[in-house]
Parts: structure tokens; C-alpha cells; sequence
């Protein structure tokens, strides 16, 4: 059976592990990719066109935004970002679930532009935990650290629209758990009503 | 983490192996249980009361329906059969997945007592398919057989209140699907919200 795939729009706090649990889920599976950035930046040497972004200039991302082609934008250091949606639809068309790692404000734009999108808030066991790892990577400042823990608090606060939490303990359990939604997701029943009815 | 369990509602075709899905599923698993239903029949030799049903009389079966002790209940045979509610509810407190194996008027009902029930409607994956299954039974004459294909034409009709499709055309295939879904509706994220909010 012919089946399109799933947009799976991933969030949570950086030190969360959000992609350790998705690269772990995606390990022998080929019917999920990543899905390629719009961007404004300029191409760093070896960034290939089309593989690590869509590098355009500022104007043409604004036309797009404006035409509604972006399923969301975010700036990030001067710098803009989106998702395209003719590139997403095409590869979920294809039969690809593809994975968006966006923070909330983009889940949410998502969520207006792609009702049928599964969104996944990937937490860690607890705040205290979240601090432990922070300070483990050794590569943020205090006043970093201390920003990215306030950041995650209210983040939790206004993830209320997510569909699923996935609370990373273990990632073993957490990538099952990744792979569990995108089966049980699969199995909705709205996709195949129309099938039924022909029966 | 103490969690509840969640209720699924399963219905379907008689021949669409509703029962042989779920059996295989649970295989291993201690955490699901079938509900026991309360029934005004008879108790039949080697019946335990509250092992195959809760033997009630009539007068009780009706006082339940007005207390609304009864999450679902219909009359078969000139016999009522219920399902009920508080006994679900300590499963689902203890942490049990409560299996429940019943027609789509009764998942309607237990829908608006228990919204947050999960709604399985498993299929076989065609009518033709079904046919040869119910043929293959040779239990049915052809008058029960052809009884049986309409109705379920008319199930596919009004099934659309349903949360999950399983097509049943692999049993280890349509098992792994059942238990992905109790898997990802354990990580609802309303369900964990208020763990969140508190962090």
C-alpha cells in the first residue's frame, strides 16, 4: 500500500539530546530524513547547495515568506531560516517521514500551516539533569547555562500543543519510543477512512 | 515513574481477528488485561463469577445503567452485557492497559464517558478477503455470511470516530502496530503536562 509520509516536527531544550534520540531511532531505517533548510547565510567551504541548506539571498527568502512557501522562519544572528514546504511535501509525497528540529515558536507556525503535523517535545529526566549534562559539555559559560535552564522552564511552560514527550532517560527507550509514535501515527485512522469507505 | 494505564477500545468485523491481533500482542506483556463485563446471562457450568463475567440480575443491571456504573452496555440474545466503569477505572489506576473487545455503539458510548479512551478499529485488509475468511470458517450459512460482509460495509461507514485503523493482513505485523500505539499514547503529551509545568 502506497502510503505518504509524516512531518515530525522535534523541540526541547538544548542538552535535551534531541538528535542522539533521533539519530538512534533512525539507525537502519530508510523511510526518514532530515528535512533541508532555507537559508540566508552565506555557504561555509565544503556546505553543498541543497544538502546542508538552500542558500538564497535575502530577498528571494522574503518572497517566499510572502508567498507563502516557508512552513516556518525564524532569524538566528542576523541570519534567516526556514523550512520549504514544496521540499517537504515532495519527500512526505514520496513516502518519507521527515524530521524538522525547530524550536517552539516554529512548531507553532508549523502547526498553523500543517495541522497534520506530529509534534514531539523531547525533555530530559528533570531540570537538575538538564544542568548536569550543560555543565558536562563544558562549553557554556555560567551565565549560559544559567540562560538555557530559565530558557527551558518556560519552554515547558508554552510546549501545551505539542502531541507527544518523549522524556529522554534512556535513549534506547526514547528512540523505541520515537519509532512507536511514527508506527502508531501511521495506523491513523483519518489516512485510511477514505479507503475503508470504498471497501 | 507510576503511570495509569489507558483504556483501548477495540471493534471490527467478526473475521477480521480482532482477538488473535490482541493475543499475540500481549504475548510476554503483563501489563494489559482484557475487562471483565457484567451480564444479567446465566452463568454457565465451570463460570466463575468476576473471571469470565460479573453475574448480576436484571434489577441491578438496570440500577447500574441509572448510576452510570456502566461505561458501555447492549442487549444480545435477550441478555444485557456492560462494561463496568469502576472496575476499568482500579485496572487503569493500578497502571493495566484495559483491552475492551465491542461493537462501534458501544465504543460511542464509552467515547463520551471516557474521552480519553483509545478508539482500535481493526480490519481485515479487504472485503473479498473477509469473505474467504468467513467462508474458510465454515460455520456460517451463506445467509450469515452475506449478514456478516453488509454489516461490515456498514461499520466502515460509521467508523470514523475511530483514533487507529489496523489492517489486519500480517498478524505479527498488526500486533507490532497495536503495541506502538499503546507505546505512543503513553507518551501523550497531556498526560505528562503537569509533570512539566512543575519542573
Amino acid at each position: 500500500m502506497s502510503k505518504k509520509g509524516k512531518l515530525l516536527v522535534i523541540s526541547g531544550p538544548s542538552g535535551a539530546g534531541k538528535s542522539s534520540v533521533v539519530f538512534k531511532a533512525i539507525e537502519g531505517r530508510d523511510d526518514i530524513c532530515f528535512s533541508t533548510s532555507v537559508t540566508t547565510r552565506n555557504p561555509r567551504p565544503g556546505e553543498v547547495d541543497g544538502r546542508e541548506y538552500f542558500f538564497v539571498k535575502l530577498e528571494r527568502f522574503l518572497e517566499m515568506i510572502k508567498n507563502n512557501e516557508l512552513l516556518e522562519h525564524a532569524e538566528y544572528v542576523s541570519n534567516r531560516y526556514g523550512t520549504p514546504r514544496a521540499y517537504v511535501q515532495q519527500r512526505l509525497d514520496e513516502g518519507k517521514n521527515v524530521v524538522l528540529d525547530i524550536e517552539i515558536q516554529g512548531a507553532r507556525q508549523v502547526r498553523r500551516m500543517m495541522p497534520e503535523a506530529v509534534l514531539i517535545f523531547i525533555a530530559p529526566p528533570s531540570l537538575e539533569e538538564l544542568e548536569r549534562r550543560l555543565r558536562g559539555r563544558a562549553t557554556d559559560t555560567e551565565e549560559a547555562i544559567q540562560g538555557r535552564l530559565k530558557r527551558a522552564r518556560q519552554e515547558y511552560q508554552e510546549a501545551d500543543f505539542y502531541d507527544y514527550l518523549i522524556v529522554n532517560d534512556d535513549l534506547e527507550k526514547a528512540a523505541a519510543q520515537f519509532n512507536a509514535i511514527i508506527e502508531a501515527e501511521h495506523c491513523r485512522f483519518a489516512d485510511w477512512s477514505e479507503l475503508l469507505k470504498k471497501a
